[in-house]
């Protein structure tokens, strides 16, 4: 086989890449786990009239077929697929798995339901930068049977500001959550006199991409609003701000433009809680920003995009909202509120941009020298005893000379070589030869001191690879 | 939507199925780091060429195709997806695609590689009972850049010994390896006159499923074995045992049979070897036993399988072996040497059988109550105090009764509920309201005491969910 080149869109880390995504990972999953979420897995696969009950997403699935199955819906295949289902699709996102979990198992599980998930869709869209095919979303919801407290649209947020707060010490650059709140946009437009609600959200949505003047002339083509309508709400979407005052800045606007609408009252007292919570408990992380529409038609609450700061061109790198009736099976519905983190987009940029460092590419603090051959297993006793007492050791691979053991070490970033000592013996020529004690090296500063595997350990900050700013 | 059913050979567990996973997984990775594998994770696709290297497995192949895509190996599909690359399949292990990562980036990893690496695999079989499309598994790998000590094949069962051995604490039953050498395979039947080593090796591979009599006649048929060297070929494979009198065993009968064979020594040096140690460091696990063949043809040296003690029937749960030409790029050979723990195959058992008991289905230590929505802040107040010093925390759904919010607590196994006490106030008629304090109640015991969120902390044993065996 020839050498391998890489498939545009999969992307693949280094184990340098690889340690810094899986301390990311073990972050959130710590901070998502202190605040009683817990973890679950669904398959890979959905049925593929699933996947494609939201039409907008349907050129991006992946359709699987079985290599000697018959191609497209043969009845062998679904007969194999399960009950009702002729084909199915790779899942494109965690909600509409999640939504069917919920469904599925919703006589085992314990409402309200707080989940996290941790695991890679795939989308067959063009790559480019920060866009895969294959990505890792680490998803927080909540659903409630029948319903769901607002307060968990609030709650939700700041979990998020709290897990990508704590990427900090990693070198994660600081987040602003960017909310805004469906009933608002709503009650909005249809006190402006427009109908096409998702229309509207679809043009207003295109803000950042398209500008102002073009999102004008969509709305007016697309949606049937005339300019001073249009101009409205490209008003609207014009409104910002970290604190309550924004839902004065819409009141006001409303009622010169003469609205009066009970859905947007109810929408702008829960954005205005959220901000004002989000100001007490994440200073400057949580801002209103009108504009705010997510694309996905199934929100009918708050909405959240995530920029980091400083690399705002990236995209949101955690997005959700509130839905409603995403999960329903007619007899029952269990209203939820999620976010979605996309850690291969945040991971990738700081890889390209070379924010973070990692301390060594290898678990190893130590790595046993091994004089001969002859005595590796008095090495990997060592090892043995090290281990036993958490600390992360490998044993060299060759009786090289210690010179080569040592570039080994180095190699990989490891701190520590050990060298053996040798047991009490007799010379050629009768002397005898004392034993000899274990010694340590630092291979940084070169220090070596003698040691004993059952006591010795290297200082805390050594002991596992670390994840730290580049430039800290 | 219809209440959706599971889709037969796509495992997906219940959060206590899950954590139970999770905590298996953890166990895993730590032992694994503790012995200097790095991490890493690849895509889940491959082109369909290089997954059908193997004509063996080409049935089980999932192929996928971009649902606006021209059906198979359009040329724009082949564009998309990368050089030389017509159509892309889902792994169906994580050793292929190992072997591509390290071609593929050999000029950035340092050699010898030691990676582990826990992800899902696909394969379109029939479901049977521990037989699944979806699965996960822990791969350990050593790769070495042209060669690679033998001394590798003794160390990577005894890591996955030490790792399945730290999973008893959990509830999971003893393992048995069962290992084998292909040199002594290859070497006695060509010692005996046979050449179609792979047919041999394919119907010993049978023996447990057809037996004795069923393998020595199609070793006739297949391989053109006379019914005397079908015998031998069984002899052989019948040997087994815990110490090096297996290598003995095995000498007598190639000198019976009148075999003398390089080949056969070797193995027989390196099984001897692998014994010995393995009886010294994980004494009773690792056991010589010559029917061991594997189906895959790329291995070379030591073949591992592993059996979960009582449960012998659920077939390997751990597999592996030397391969030294499996990744080549014509100009270079990474030889290696690995180990695969079917994961799902396990939790499946696990919770089939109720080995395991998980103490609760929530990483919540603690529900912090709400006496009033109003006072929903405080109780957010207490809740970030007590996670603040790494105890997992939830707030109560609703201010519903006292009694409400402990059956919430109840259902998830949460041991603990705070509640919050009041502030000092003055009453209607004027007399003043002395503060009280807040309590936390084991509502296990219904033991209730006061407590300050700045110092309380449950038992250390309460602090995240525990899972243990089931008749612990």
């Amino acid at each position: 086989m020839a050498r391998p080149t890489p498939l545009s869109g999969f992307p693949e880390w280094l184990p340098a890449g690889r340690t810094i995504e899986q301390h990311i990972l073990d972050a959130l999953r710590r901070t998502f786990e202190l605040h009683g979420f817990a973890g679950i897995e669904t398959r890979a696969v959905e049925p593929l009239d699933q996947l494609l009950r939201k039409g907008e997403t349907s050129k991006e699935v992946y359709v699987l077929r079985r290599l000697q199955e018959e191609p497209a819906g043969a009845p062998d295949a679904a007969a194999d697929a399960g009950a009702g289902a002729s084909q199915l699709g790779l899942h494109f996102d965690l909600t509409v798995p999640f939504a069917r979990y919920v469904l599925e198992n919703a006589g085992h599980l314990a409402f309200p339901f707080k989940r996290y998930q941790i695991q890679k869709v795939w989308r067959g869209e063009r790559p480019q930068d920060g866009r895969f095919r294959e990505f890792v979303q680490a998803d927080i919801d909540v659903v409630g049977a029948g319903e769901l407290p607002y307060h968990y649209e609030v709650e939700l947020p700041l979990v998020i500001a709290e897990a990508l707060g704590s990427l900090a010490a990693l070198g994660v650059p600081p987040v602003r959550i960017l909310v805004n709140n469906r009933k608002v946009a709503e009650g909005f437009y249809r006190g402006l006199g427009l109908e096409d609600i998702d229309g509207v959200l679809r043009c207003i949505d295109k803000l950042d991409k398209i500008g102002a003047d073009a999102v004008a002339r969509v709305l007016v083509a697309e949606t049937g609003a005339s300019p001073e309508q249009a101009a409205a709400c490209l008003e609207l979407a014009a409104i910002s701000g970290g604190d309550a005052s924004v839902v004065d800045r819409v009141r006001v606007l409303a009622k010169r433009e003469g609205i009066e609408s009970e859905l947007l009252e109810t929408g702008l007292a829960e954005l205005g809680a959220l901000v004002t919570a989000a100001a007490e408990r994440a200073p400057g992380v949580v801002v209103a920003d009108l504009k705010i529409a997510r694309g996905l038609d199934y929100y009918t609450g708050s909405v959240y995009e995530t920029v980091l700061v400083g690399h705002e061109q990236l995209g949101s790198i955690c997005s959700g909202g509130r839905y409603d009736t995403l999960a329903t099976d007619g007899a029952h519905t269990y209203p939820g509120v999620g976010l979605s983190i996309g850690v291969s987009r945040l991971v990738s940029r700081l890889l390209a941009a070379d924010l973070v460092r990692v301390s060594r590419t290898v678990p190893s603090a130590v790595v046993v020298a091994v004089t001969s051959e002859g005595s590796r297993s008095g090495s990997d006793r060592i090892a043995a005893a090290l281990r036993a007492r958490g600390i992360p050791v490998e044993v060299a691979p060759t009786a090289a000379k210690f010179g080569k053991q040592i570039k080994y070490a180095d190699r990989r970033g490891v701190p520590f070589v050990w060298f053996p000592g040798s047991a009490a013996a007799v010379a050629e020529d009768g002397t005898p030869v004392a034993a000899t004690a274990d010694q340590v090296k630092d291979i940084r500063s070169g220090a070596q001191v003698e040691a004993d595997a059952a006591t010795w350990a290297p200082p805390a900050a050594d002991l596992w690879p670390r994840v730290e700013p580049a430039l800290g």
